[in-house]
């Protein structure tokens, strides 16, 4: 696609770095862009300068911050002896939204994936067994919240062995049939496993 | 959705902004920015804030132009005698891809659309009917390359009024069946026209 403008040339190449935006909806949006007030792109434009330059990791969960330690750790109403650890941001957000969580995070900022180069150093992994081994720390359960794959499993053990000396209960978030979901379409690992860790019925 | 930074909250709100991009994708975005290297976020920026703030358009045929007079009117090997009329930068982007017109342009940036307040005045109608009907003016035909919609109709006809007193053959694209589509799917006013517009067989 050649376009009659450089300037516009560059913005759309820019813009189509961004996962999912291809070259046609990255012009769509750079020509909604120029067809709108200078202010909107100023404003968005520096919204992301900012947020980038400024953000910081809170020192105790490693979650995205605007302080030092981020609102969910300094806050009195979570339960201190429990940590949730998570692989980023989005799956917080996601455990907040289902309000049944009143602990507290660790966000690893990834998994083990050998293929994609990232090993234990990469992720947050001591900060956790720092904040789960020290002296005075609250902590009785971790709970593994990882997504069920290879790479969430590898994950998890490498952790669960790290822990393994601490005196924790370690956790892991139930795997079994969605609810809503049918039986007849669930895969059949997810089947065989939610047959095998079976509940009592209440 | 509540996030936990202010800045990171900012940028999505901004993102989502744009046409078609929702809450979550914008999430989605702004947590891949924040993921990446920072140059990333510079480059995006300062790339949008440049096209903004220094795109022109071009005197003669209002295309967007990184120059006072864009590329397609500069150029020499462009057919002066004939000026299409297109509603968006898009369009003109559209029919230069298909390589089969080798005249000018002339980007009208929008079309009359009472609904959404947008009357000729808007649009840089008068200046194609000075292009037009300048003295020394080489144009002997205008083709109007406007949307078949009801707002498409209205400004070609407006148009081609203003036009009628200018010495110019004033001509529109082919309505009809798609290529590659079938007359048993297409719709009767389409099938209709292309009956009545039916043209010889070569």
């Amino acid at each position: 696609m050649q376009l009659p403008s450089k300037l516009i040339q560059d913005a759309v190449e820019e813009m189509a770095k961004l996962p999912g935006i291809g070259k046609k909806t990255a012009l769509r949006l750079v020509l909604h862009l120029l067809n709108s007030d200078k202010e909107q792109t100023t404003m968005l434009s520096n919204a992301l300068v900012q947020m980038r330059e400024n953000v910081k990791y809170c020192k105790k969960c490693h979650n995205v911050s605007d302080e030092e330690i981020c609102n969910i750790c300094s806050s009195n109403n979570r339960d201190k002896s429990t940590i949730c650890v998570v692989e980023s941001i989005k799956d917080v957000l996601a455990i907040e939204n289902t309000a049944h969580y009143r602990g507290e995070y660790h966000v690893l900022g990834g998994i083990i994936s050998p293929l994609e180069g990232i090993g234990p150093s990469d992720l947050s992994i001591d900060l956790l067994i720092e904040r789960v081994s020290q002296h005075d720390s609250e902590v009785k359960e971790v709970i593994l919240a990882l997504s069920p794959t290879m790479e969430g499993d590898t994950t998890a053990f490498y952790i669960s062995k790290k822990l393994k000396s601490c005196d924790i209960k370690l956790s892991t978030i139930a795997r079994g049939v969605p609810i809503g979901g049918e039986i007849e379409y669930t895969d059949e690992v997810t089947l065989g496993r939610s047959i095998m860790t079976r509940t009592l019925f209440s």
